[in-house]
């Protein structure tokens, strides 16, 4: 787990890291959320609507912006703030994510750093663009 | 499940549902994230660092918003195309949430609603302020 204090840390500066989304992550998602919508758990219904198969939810993939900024950007200090995300293209069980975060703004006053967000599928397609607010904890 | 179309909403129209969060949410959001970090995952740390206990991830918290738009507003043809979310104060394992949706904007030539969210713990403080955009399928 990497461990940057708001002073080591500067515009530009970027990590990220690779994920195969998985049935069980799936399972697991509407476990967490409740969320029964047959986009994400009905494969016929998904085919219908003109998906190659059932939709990996917009939120689970919005998840893995928590191991960015929790575990590499800046890891063990992050205190997450605020998020968003605009969802692109669909994604689907299988799918191996690169997900990669830039240092976009440093607030000094409020040790507060923006980072951009983008997630990228193995056809180097974006399919999500994303933002995130950290401070800092002790 | 609700099943409403885009002519069906109108500004102002809400949705509610509470969720209490249980230690197996953690433990699914920390195998789908992979988000490590001591603030979620050790109770001392959380403590040092001024919280009462664990903190929830502010983005398995983010996650509700999945089962208030595809299940409830619109519900079935819910296509989320953007989220945001501010975190306003902590959440802690066995807090109940009530989740709230208002339709905020309708705009007419794209067929997509902007939904304002809060999430209110059980003493009525707001934990989650943000925004969901969504668009409709066929």
């Amino acid at each position: 787990m990497n461990n940057y204090s708001f002073e080591q840390l500067s515009v530009g500066q970027s990590e990220s890291f690779e994920v195969t989304v998985t049935s069980e992550m799936m399972d697991c998602f509407l476990k967490i959320s409740g969320d029964t919508n047959p986009l994400h758990n009905d494969e016929e219904f998904a085919i219908e609507q003109g998906y190659e198969h059932k939709v990996v939810y917009g939120l689970l993939t919005t998840s893995f912006i928590s191991k960015l900024v929790g575990v590499l950007l800046p890891g063990e200090k992050c205190l997450l703030q605020g998020v968003e995300a605009k969802y692109l293209k669909p994604v689907y069980v299988g799918d191996t994510l690169t997900v990669t975060g830039t240092i976009d703004e440093l607030h000094e006053s409020v040790k507060r750093a923006s980072i951009k967000v983008i997630i990228s599928n193995q056809n180097d397609k974006k399919v999500l663009k994303g933002k995130a607010e950290v401070g800092f904890l002790k």
